[in-house]
């Protein structure tokens, strides 16, 4: 941490924050100039409050130069997680594919798309039962009742299944879901970070919030692995842009950098990062080449009919190519 | 609603989708042109899912017209919304500066900054018992316990208390609370917004998403609205862009753009807008000029020694200069 | 500056980098701690490249404290600049209206809503003879005969005139003007700002580029005052960011910054800023409530009809009514 | 286009309207609801400027349908286009690397940089010699005199070669250049498009922007192609958004949208794109994957010795590496 004193500072006052770094088991060295001084600190200062430093009166400006995440961060732990999803691992070189609609509609949808994305190569089901949704008056999920489908599914098929929480008070209904979803607009509900962390020891697939930096989004895995759970794997579903000719802008270069960051895998959903069926497969292709440990995507029997995210869903038919190009590429990939 | 046939579909399929909109209620108007064909669609599209219509196949693309929020809307409501908050009015003209400390830290501490900001000018008095921060290891308020503080504050100054609430479960402790808001990085929790919605009438001060829409603001209200709570107060705090001299970009513009939009009372901070003491200043002024029917402001009586937010804070002396400028320029604001 | 220097670096590739920092005036000192080394650079940084230090082999990541522009910084020049614009001073306490139509059309056009602003209180006399558009298929304005009417039009009503340069090749024409602006689009189109800067003394009117940080705007106005012209106005005008319900997104917050980083007078303009003519003017008032230096607006005599830009055309009726609005709230600026 | 009438509109000003679209060849077609009046336009509107009729009195809003842009549309040109840059084919199934420094530096080092890349399988040699930089004090490149020593080093090697060109008085150097580049602070410099659209038919490589919309650079390229030069290759080279961990963010997805928007061929710079060395490898592996018909990568010799960029460079034998990963795997790209 860098701290910049203001000009004019009179010694008394460096002097006393001098001793409060101390306190704080921060090691300061001073840096004096003709027209600014500077404190470099050394020491651990990933528990201290920088808000608080930089509001001090005698400091023009703090800087962090050390990383404020510690069970996330790659350089307390060298090896890379591999987290163990219902049997299937991801990261640390183990690549699944996730796939299925966006949200269940009926035992048999869910069964005939279960099927479909397994003989395609899927290796886990996705599929949503609580649903979050921009406007009160669109579908907002079949609830409890979905996830019995889904259940229906897992055993249909012996696919792990992977379902949006929304709201701890549905957690009890969870016993049979491998990997537990948090969504993007959860991102920051720091509230249900803590209690997956607090309350299972199950896999956290974890979206990146709509305009989430990478440290925001290793400072939620933080939460969720503080309390407790150190299974949490990061997916890169794309940012809130100003270009408008997709629903978000796919943030591929994340995948190296959040590799180079963190040791959890990172897992990309081209469906979301486009919104457009179309272009699911190539950058499902490029996620892919990049080094993703793993892709979730949505397939959905009959796209039209879709009570939601029709327009991003591929069919079983498009979702069989992607599976094919993934498979292709997947020994070329980086890392 | 308009929407554009892809070029060659069949008239079959043109005539199919003419018949689902009509069983939709919606009346449509065909336009066919030599290189392409539109479809007007007139009647209440509001609870149409539009996504569900862009991806039928004979769909090139579907852009609305009409808007998706019908109990925020103006247009149905033409006349100001005035929200009582325990007494103080805001909206309709009338106009409230809401102050405090971003966090209760002791009884002593939010007793002596409500007297001061009582004494400059406030009517009601602002304070953070459950606070969301970014990291695990930040202070995270002092719960139940701030609560309680706030409410001796309430009782030795009359003002009535703004306070977040972060999770329903805390709702049992918010009996004394005048006004609920939900932060920023809940404005898309839809269940807290049900939830506030279904079980309260008191006013939600609804803050704006880091990275949300005029019209996912208006949509988030519209959920608790929905849900049976009609008074919510809009409020801006800044939005994220690529601008890092600021914490956020205060948008001032929407003040007058949500007012056409809607008969909601709006509300600005800016505290968080600006991340920065000394700018809380002129841009209360310009939020005041511009028509805001309030202000929400950070004021803690030790900024340096302030458990969160302290770089943003006003100190009692700047806010009581603060509401001097707001008195002033107040009888020149816009509408 | 601070250089923080990588794990594991050889102790005399550091000193080859304290020595070759020392061969360039900066004075470095060093912070050793268990887990990283620092080097706090006092001196003047403002000349050296950032990049070439953050790619040398032991440097982990390099942070600039003090500010790369010296002409244009306050801390070098304490006293707001005053710019004398063909009469009409900006700055230091100096306010002054620009307004007029997006494009000159016509010579009966330009000097019938020259007469209508002067009446309404302008004081500047804007009109586009060059015009950048982003289609090609779009008018481009009359060019030199627009400049011609421009000026036919300042001696018919006495104000002097602001208007687009977009090529240096158009310079020779420009013998009449008072103020030379710059658009957004070529914000960093150095080779005009060094042509600018070197061959006239004519006041510069700069736009903030669409997605331009303020200290990028800082260094483009960095180049026109080191090739010899420190007559630079700054203009903000709305930013580019994901929300659509305006062109762009007003961020007056920067004029306190821009006044606390810079001597230079600031200038907003809120036709670009919301493209949008009925929010023209509550973005007017504010910008003046936050203490511009002075306001831009697009008045037409008939904005249906405008070649350009009507849709964000003030009519000379609203524009009187603006004018009123902010000599009202003016006594009450901020500063 | 869809043009919606505001409610309470007068019929003669509809009929004013619906005569004067008729005058400009559109077709109009009226639909006719309750609540909202909708007008179809069928017809060649790419040539009706979208803002005049947003601004007559009777529109409430207006959407364009149709795509402003014409000789870029692949609409009306199905086939890819293939772009001859000195011998060497870009579009349609042919991909090329284009490598070399940032800067040119001196002789030595431009041919030096030219061995080694060709070595590794670069096609065209990029190199700079006018250098648009952020700031003034910044090396600004070595203008005419290292335009020659890149001549000499196409010479040595053969490679065709890539440079910026700032300004079209510098044109006359650029004789033996083979592709012209347009960077990206310029791609809304429309004067300089429209003197390399009339001037030559040398292949343009045009940046997007750092905060421009797919279509404002096929409007861009429009610019060219409408002034004779139909020879335009895009470059995507990272937009600017929040996220501050890479220098911009790589937009992959646009390179299957700009496939479908256009015909002309589509190259990505994953050095400008990451501003990082270490990204470059997997940014351009990904890249390559998505289906880009080319790449544009920055080598240096000694990046901690180039005098700009060399954050981003890559060594030669970096180079080496990612020409392997590009070659292998490039058969399993999509498209």
């Amino acid at each position: 941490m860098i701290i910049l004193i203001k000009q004019g500072a009179e010694k008394s006052q460096v002097d006393n924050l001098i001793n409060w770094l101390k306190a704080h088991n921060i090691d300061p060295h001073i840096s004096v100039g003709s027209h600014e001084t500077l404190i470099g600190c050394v020491g651990d200062v990933a528990h201290l409050d920088i808000d608080l430093v930089s509001a001090l009166d005698v400091v023009a400006s703090v800087q962090r130069v050390g990383d404020p995440y510690k069970a996330a961060n790659r350089k307390f732990h060298p090896d890379d997680s591999i987290i163990d999803c219902g049997g299937q691992l991801i990261g640390g070189g183990h690549f699944q594919v996730i796939a299925g609609p966006c949200s269940v509609e009926s035992e048999e949808q869910i069964i005939e798309v279960a099927k479909a994305v397994k003989a395609a190569g899927a290796t886990l089901l996705r599929g949503g039962a609580f649903k979050p949704r921009t406007s009160p008056y669109s579908f907002q999920g079949l609830g409890v009742e979905g996830l019995k489908m889904l259940v229906a599914a897992k055993k249909e098929t012996g696919l792990p299944i992977v379902t949006e929480l929304m709201n701890f008070s549905q957690f009890e209904y969870f016993n049979d879901v491998d990997v537990i979803q948090i969504g993007a607009r959860n991102m920051q509900n720091f509230d249900i970070l803590k209690e997956v962390g607090h309350n299972t020891q199950k896999p956290i697939l974890l979206k990146r919030g709509l305009s989430s930096t990478l440290q925001e989004l290793l400072m939620s895995a933080e939460y969720i692995m503080a309390s407790g759970n150190p299974n949490v794997i990061l997916c890169e579903r794309g940012i809130r842009t100003f270009e408008t000719a997709t629903r978000n802008t796919i943030d591929l270069s994340v995948v190296p950098l959040l590799h180079q960051f963190s040791h959890l895998p990172v897992v990309v959903d081209p469906s979301h990062a486009t919104g457009v069926a179309r272009l699911v497969h190539p950058v499902a292709v490029a996620a892919t080449a990049i080094g993703a440990d793993g892709l979730i995507i949505e397939v959905h029997n009959d796209p039209p009919k879709a009570k939601c995210d029709g327009a991003q869903s591929q069919t079983p038919q498009m979702f069989a190519e992607t599976m094919k190009a993934i498979k292709a590429v997947r020994p070329y990939a980086c890392r």
